[in-house]
């Protein structure tokens, strides 16, 4: 039987990959490895150095592969579909790569920035494959430490106030409003700065670039005065690499009650 | 200058450390371990096997403090008040254990299980120890693989579905309402299953105690089938045991609606 690992890798910080996830380097024959459209060379670098820092060269093979173009004009109700498209196309790719590269009673692995269970297509895709039912394959999935995660603890607060509840969304759906019943708020995938929208408002944000790495920015305080701050950063960070990986907090002060 | 690592541990496997964790751990001299007042034998063993794994003998301290009494009879509005007593009873302790046991230029830490992010007291404690002023220490922060991550992993889903929320709130909150804006909603510190108050909803319920442990019990489907299972493995396990850990994803069916 085949054998497929999905295995969070962490955030960026390489330290952060878990000896779990070491150990399902080590048993891995092939990695899967598949290269955005979008510039990232950057995360391709870290990616190859993890594997070559934890397993001995000529043990394992590589194998890269496109990913599908993704529809991001298609906004609003259009979503969905969009997303549907990407992830048919997307599973096309990962039944071949999985019938193709991987030998019967070889293990493959799929190596998940931050963790598989956040915004993280890879799960969905091996399910809609196995239901296909072309090819068989065991598979397991090792938890990585999040980008959720890992912004806090450089930010050295936590998610929730005392018995708070916390929400974890997305932009998109933050653009629709802020979130009921609850004053701490995950943003991530948010391309358009929407924190903007709640400038006016008595809350702190908690916001990280590039979290783990070499270029990591850290900018928190209240919104009204870290929002531009945050605005002026990100841009010329963009600008600099090409790309980037952002991820904030919003927590909101009692005080100003809920909406 | 005394320094104080605050560093996640990971869920119950011993693996889901990072090395990150392991570098910290390697990096400390005194560890402090509170007890509770509950008999939390097996926790106290597991993280003591992790330090004799990951560091040579002799290298180190253990310095443990009785970890205060809550209040956990006060029930409803008094629960903020009764946890501000507790946090201020466990600052003292803190307090006195990096004044007393901890050297000027020696580094401390406190392990925490999962991730120091997640419904845990200690970094707001380190914070009110150091406004009080009586002592003067840097602390960082090392995330860890939180029971959240842990919990999805091992049932092989995501946290969130394609472009939608998630929230992680306590068992008290769920019993005042399935949370607004939100159809997956993870379940912490439910020491009342409050689980069984949906029974009747198209919910499907992601189950897990003691997770990653040899003791690990997994259970997942519709609430209606699942629920009841649940209740009856949870009793018998914590009758065994002596106590029990869990936590669980609720899933609701779109179709069912907002309500």
């Amino acid at each position: 039987m085949r054998k497929i690992h999905v295995i969070g890798i962490g955030a960026g910080d390489p330290d952060q990959l878990t000896l779990q996830a070491v150990r399902a380097l080590r048993s891995t024959d092939v990695f899967f490895v598949l290269e955005k459209g979008e510039v990232k060379g950057d995360l391709t670098r870290l990616r190859r150095d993890m594997l070559a820092t934890h397993i001995p060269e000529g043990t394992y093979r590589v194998v890269e592969a496109r990913d599908p173009e993704r529809d991001r004009t298609a906004g609003g109700a259009a979503y969905s579909p969009a997303v549907g498209d990407w992830r048919a196309a997307r599973a096309d790719i990962y039944e071949r790569l999985i019938t193709e590269e991987l030998g019967e009673g070889e293990s493959g692995a799929f190596l998940v920035w931050g963790d598989p269970a956040l915004y993280d297509s890879t799960l969905g895709i091996l399910e809609e494959v196995l239901e296909r039912g072309a090819v068989a394959f065991e598979y397991d999935v090792v938890p990585g430490i999040s980008s959720v995660s890992a912004l806090v603890a450089r930010h050295r607060t936590g998610l929730n106030r005392v018995g708070r509840p916390v929400q974890i969304t997305t932009g998109r759906r933050l653009a629709e409003g802020f979130p009921e019943g609850v004053d701490d708020v995950v943003v991530m995938l948010d391309a358009h700065r929407t924190f903007r929208q709640y400038a006016g408002e008595d809350i702190d944000i908690y916001w990280g670039a590039y979290i783990g790495t070499p270029d990591e920015i850290l900018v928190s305080g209240p919104l009204a005065e870290a929002g531009p701050r945050i605005e002026r950063l990100r841009a010329e960070a963009r600008e600099r690499k090409g790309w980037i990986m952002d991820t904030y907090l919003l927590r909101r002060n009692p005080g100003s009650g809920e909406r």
